[in-house]
């Protein structure tokens, strides 16, 4: 019984357009199993995050069912979701940013999104993100995740019309200060309408796309 | 002839689903006005946006027909502005917020998005918020507004299903530093899907919903 | 015998208002164990904070009978604890504020004072709060603790007369900065007459209301 | 007629314990002398705030009974406070401060509560403070303002028995950025229950006083 | 006779390459204008950078035939320029970054250094860019000047292999924070062997190409 | 077959004009020796930087003929380096900046350019500085690797007419943030023409002099 | 009469070591003159420090026989000064670091120190130190003042055996952050034994060196 | 034999007034042993500063003689200390910030000075500071060590006409930023002629002052 630490919210979905979601960085492996165990049983897709290293053998004992994602650090049960129309391209600049836009995935998944993972186009190369661009193109919304100088989502938005929101992710050295370098960069965007969510927030994004498409299943 | 200070980029509204903008930050105001002219020949609706108060009598006198926002800093030309749909509530906390709320209004004008504003809905006063919380419901987006602790967006992101853009302002003093407190909040809002642009950011938010419903648009 | 490291203040209480206690971060598990037998000895009531793991064992051993809250990190003696008039509401916005939020009810107890924890109110679910608001309106001091946005004292504030302390929280990651942006976000508050203590300061935001409690027992 | 710019709260007194107040900083001084004017008409006591020098002279004009304090950019009306019990000792470091310890004093006048100043009495004289330490331990609560190095409110609270309050102010140059240090320095106060609020905020700890005082006021 | 203030190096030639610059910012019109003049007899090549608005009339005055450059901030005299081998690339981002630009043609020129200015190709509309490539590649060193994110240096780092001086502009609001997050962008591009200067800091890119032709001069 | 976390670009070294190289922070050991063994048998000079501890082991089983820097945490295969004109001088404050000191000498070799190690030569006994700096005066180009308060780049700035890369490292402890301060020190060197790259990044500074380096081989 | 701003302290002299000294920042001119008169006429050396612009004509006006430096913003009385064994060199990075060293002549002449000024030795062009070493070297105590990244301390510390005093400038832009990086550049001085005032703080720097003379005159 | 490392400077007494230390935080346990012996076998007074733990052990068996406080991290050997005149108080706030008062009376200890250790004096109990006021009175130098918001210094300046040099001490949590804030709020001292030394460095306090007592030595 999960009472003593967290009242579960069932009717966040009708109020917000996607499930709960555990959250995995603030609780136990125990806490964090019983909970995906409840959503599961009540019928919800289910989606965990930010999943300590201890937290993994312990879900994987406990629902030797459930996905589980090392790198992005997400355990999934995908059993109740249901698909809803809308594409979000999930690009990212380089491979150690790739976990974070894995994150991204997952969320986008689990609400039942289709997510494209466009891997490696950091803009050092310009000539790799615009061989991809088409694919881009063709999303309803895109999801730009960068560590270091944060450029790749100034670029992509003077390229498309979607929506682009940029994620700044940890990875970096020195000055980069743990992703504050590339979230500043991202709000100091001059590409008109990128919108910036919190350092390695890929699960952030993905919801953030969610509601965009909540309003695209409505007036379908 | 503007070539001299810039290249007006008349594909833009191809590309990024709304028109060339004027920011009127790093232009004088002959320069402001000029590119105004050229942009309203060219059949295009016109935003001028971030005038310093030199360049307001400029404008008047330059452009009469013009339509002059003090507060907001914007002159706007109307004409051939093309009406989408789609609706965005813009949400502000206080009464000092308003100009950045106006800059957002005028900015989805122009991309002919209609423009619900809905004032002084500050958290500490927790009553108003909820008195007009059905009208924002009904929004394809959110733009909140707020200064000082920024907390607006976090509240609204838990009672709509719409995508929530956050817009931090410089209101406040002491440790809002300009803005960067608020900032800070709203990246770390705690419910899913908040997004952050800029500080006094009102245009590029409005941009952001732009971009959004370009894809309402295209899916209709 | 205490003497090389530390002077025992005796009178604080008559000085301050309430006891001395045992800030366990730079003291060794002997050292706190030794204070908190000496405390007791002379009739006082008994609060170690901010225990390091390894403490707790050598308390455990040293002093069967305390009573320790591993979540809040304190250990407790309240055989000379005095019960005093005032009743303060601990608020807290998520889960992971709890041990903060454990660590400001647990100085309240050996205060004397009553404290009565309301747990998971945080502002993206405003109806959460509502529903208790009645609760703590009935308080004659409020500590709310959050992390994050640390938006919930402002909230707090807009709805009741009495006194709110608040305390931001180490809960979040990124832009969070170990709770720095909370801090910032509460002190530029836009509820008037909102106080703030250090990040995770449960303590402090206790001894607080102990001050003002004291008054109320002065002039009652 | 004030709307377009501001919902008076009337209710306000109710819900928090003290007057609807006029934040003089993002507004017009006609808007400033308006709302004065509205609110004395409602019975109400008056105080107006962070008053812009320009706005002093229209106050003068408009509402020649109004008294005004240059120092501490405030205006008030006197007529319908309501005396309370309780005082307070607003206590400055410097004569630099004496504007916020001026702000203070005049919030928690048109609150009905008496405040005591004692001024010029900073650590590094530390014979100035002790030799009005008696007076200070009278008080109800302890408003202790301060800039460079904020060493006040922990000085006293290791002193007294009442709440201190801390006011970081803005006094000092170079590394003390616009009273950042002082707030951090008071935020960090290794004397236990000293809470702060924004830097040069007097009104804001005349506020917390006032919350405080509220409960006196009912338990008497 | 300038002794009173500054003792001028006429062996810094020698010693650095490239001859001394008079840094207006902390000097007097009247100071600046008499520099000039020394330096001019003494068969130098002249520049004046950082001269504030009141310097530019004093100067005209004083000294007719020098070249002003309002907007860059300069006053060049060019009698004594040894042209030199080798030519720099300065590209900029935005029309607002030209002041900046210009400062370092200006130095160059003074070096005998030819540069050739590529205005206007922030990577929010990458084409710009790309079309002016091959003339980028050309350059045997590259200045990128850019304000706001600072993306600028990084892609053209890609796109050549010629050393790459980013110069980050204080262009921008909010959260740029007058350049730092340009600068702390650039700092951590994702491009190898991007070397920076200071905010604004046209003059020293400049001599720091410079100094790298110096070696040219002396391989050939 | 590496495909699945990166795409190696065998086309910079046309591009940039130095080879591609593996930043081993973010790979595993197996990744990392995966893609040494890819481009040794593609015929190029093999660098691998930021290894960390347990990276080691592997290369050294893996490719028993690598050549591995514990200190400076590189593995090199030189047997395919090509050697280039220029001579670069990498001069370092104290013994404890040597590994990032020899970082950047490892990638200068790799480069095929000829690297001179002076070390400790910090200006609180600027004695030892001039010591050496015939030695340095002879260099090409500069690398000046300092921590603290970074001050060797503009002592050495002054005394030399080529190129200087400032290379702040991260050692210091307290208000040294890092290698923050020498970072921003090194930014604002009074020398003209000082450049600078990332804490800690030698491996960047050697590719600076890279490009440099590939304008004398062009002219020769 | 001053009572109603300030209570002078004529026993400070006693207490530490020097007189009492007036800040001008936060005073008016006509306090200013006034505390001047009054100390005069208790036969103390006056030392105003601070002055702002307006302040200058009244105190010529109201006390012409005050010497002001304009410059230094200072103005001096020394009828009543007493000379003290002891020299101490103020040395100087560049000329607009000057007003700062004048700040601290001036505060040692009122304490009755010998001042020895040194100014334009900033360490790009370290010969012109070298230069004057021996003359520094025989003070008492040197105070090093600069701006920018703050170096001169750590290269005198090494070559002078007496404590080294440094004093950080606002002389500089962009991330000099109005001298903040000099400060924390001076603290972190490789050379061990330099102590740092707060930036711009010439006075205090003197005022560190009468405190460290007094010793020296008792010992004598 | 240490030459691959670092050329020891047997010549720094003469130039500094002390002698060489042995800074262990960035050196191997047997690098700092084979330092210590060759220091002690040419006749000096030996010192290592800021031991690693597993440094201890190793100079433990090495050197079997010398002397090792855990406590402040460092180990000493006294044979060929010379005693001098002059005495220092270190003066320390809390119990944890005695490791650095160690530091400094080490090093002290090994310069030949006589060091006065008043710990437990913290300005939240101003009585423990002023019983022990006297004591302090009679030191030629004030060594005052403080964490949190690091008000020790202020007051203690306040009371003694000798040098007060300030140092903070990593002491505290939150909001103290590792003493960052102590350190912000010494640079701030209201007290004329507090300086400051880097965040624990209680070694750097020391040195201060034996350069300070140098000087006494001279002249008596």
């Amino acid at each position: 019984m999960t009472e003593p630490f967290a009242n579960l919210d069932f009717d966040r979905e009708k109020r917000c357009g996607f499930p709960e979601f555990i959250f995995g960085a603030g609780k136990t492996p125990e806490q964090i199993a019983d909970i995906m165990k409840q959503l599961h049983k009540a019928g919800k897709p289910v989606l965990a995050t930010r999943l300590k290293p201890e937290a993994i053998p312990v879900i994987r004992r406990e629902i030797p069912e459930a996905e589980i994602h090392e790198n992005a650090r997400t355990a999934l049960m995908r059993d109740y979701v249901q698909k809803r129309p809308g594409t979000v391209a999930v690009v990212c600049a380089g491979t150690s940013d790739l976990p974070v836009a894995e994150e991204a995935c997952d969320t986008l998944a689990i609400c039942g999104i289709t997510a494209r993972l466009i891997p490696d186009v950091g803009v050092a190369g310009i000539h790799r993100l615009l061989n991809r661009i088409e694919e881009i193109r063709k999303a309803d919304a895109v999801i730009a995740v960068a560590g270091m100088e944060g450029a790749l989502p100034s670029v992509i938005a003077g390229l498309v019309a979607a929506p682009v929101i940029a994620v700044p992710t940890s990875v970096g050295y020195g000055a980069s200060f743990g992703g504050v370098t590339a979230l500043l960069a991202m709000i100091n965007s001059c590409a008109s309408g990128v919108t910036v969510v919190n350092i390695d927030n890929g699960f952030g994004a993905a919801c953030a796309c969610a509601r965009m498409l909540n309003r695209i299943q409505v007036t379908d």
